[in-house]
């Protein structure tokens, strides 16, 4: 019998045809189909691909056991998250050993921030795992927002919203194009470092980017305390523009 | 009589199955193609498709005048690469307001970096343009490399080789995760600016991402003293992984 392969399929940035043709096929031919999810809903990644898992294939949702009920920074965090991990990166195992592919949805691109990669560093070496690249929910984003996010010579900086204020301010100086990942509830945090570093005022904010209810506004207009979990700020550059 | 639409097709990385269903079905269905190149070049974009333009389509190569003959600072490049702008603009416009759809192909991302945003910018507002976001050449750098690029609170700076080594070493010491594009020529100035920030061991350099020809490489191996255009540096990141 041969080992299967555990694939971690980027499925883009929530339009099922921003999905490459390579997951495409190998999404339409899956017969078993694993996602994380948040317990109790269906789950971003799984409803991208809504319509398109063959019938018949066998799902594993894999529920995150915490989300910020703990915080990061508190030990059992790790304790909780990194058991939770070892047991869906068994599962996946005995799978492939049993002979099985499986494809592992993973939203934008599995190896930029997102979760798979905590199953990728436990499955590889030890059964094949392939990695399908995919648009990144920025890229979604920037083409949203109906502006380039990098001219010439510009500098791109990629923050997560979760740091502190003042490595914030220290990026937003930095950087000519600014992305701000996992923004949410960080949003009046990254207001006041955006102000520090002079920029808020060219700041926008994209709210489910290719998604159906796809939104851009300034972020001076944006009349939310906090934005939706699936939220990135832009500030674009301003590089050589022949 | 209909304004046709100005498509910036973002091809993904190199493999023509790493680009989107949507852009390969706009492809499929084209009817005017256009695309840069270099003089006497096949063109990049033209050999990603190879195939895939339906037949009795009309393909348009808008041949780069100047590439690096003339340095990016001198006034006469601005000029010259401003020209020849407004001349493959003013094509593209009246194919679109003679009803005609002309699918424009953009390596990677059309809004990240690239020659296509000098277009989008003559163009938008006059006649419809729209945006089909593509999988980075980056993405598929760090796939390639077998390692995730960022984790948890990582900071992900990108920066172009181009730029001036001490600018190279600020980006590179205020960065977790780091990319460098545009490198080819500039490499050993980002050795030294590598070794400047106390980072060169960990540098991986990746040529011709998601071809046939790929090839991951650790720097302080790498036997060049430069690189192909289509090179990307990486750093990757070290943060949070339960």
């Amino acid at each position: 019998m041969t080992t299967g392969t555990v694939y971690g399929l980027g499925l883009g940035p929530g339009a099922a045809d921003l999905m490459s043709v390579r997951a495409d096929r190998l999404l339409r031919a899956a017969t078993h189909v694993a996602y994380f999810r948040k317990a109790g809903r269906a789950g971003q990644a799984r409803q991208i691909v809504q319509g398109l898992i063959p019938e018949g294939a066998v799902e594993f949702p894999m529920e995150y056991p915490v989300t910020t009920e703990i915080p990061l920074d508190d030990p059992r965090y790790n304790q909780i998250m990194s058991a939770f991990y070892a047991d869906c990166t068994a599962h996946l195992q005995a799978l492939a050993q049993g002979g099985a592919d499986v494809v592992v949805l993973c939203e934008g691109d599995p190896f930029f921030y997102g979760s798979f990669m905590h199953l990728y560093t436990r499955l590889n070496g030890v059964v094949p795992v392939e990695i399908v690249p995919g648009i990144t929910g920025m890229s979604a984003a920037w083409t949203a927002s109906g502006a380039p996010i990098t001219w010439g010579d510009d500098i791109l900086t990629v923050l997560p919203g979760t740091l502190p204020e003042d490595t914030l301010v220290e990026g937003i100086t930095g950087a000519d194009a600014l992305v701000v990942m996992k923004m949410g509830r960080h949003l009046p945090k990254l207001r006041r470092a955006l102000d520090r570093a002079g920029r808020l005022a060219e700041a926008w904010l994209v709210e489910y980017a290719a998604m159906p209810n796809q939104r851009v506004t300034r972020l001076t207009e944006y009349a939310g305390e906090t934005a939706p979990y699936f939220s990135i700020l832009l500030l674009h550059g301003r590089g050589r523009r022949p």
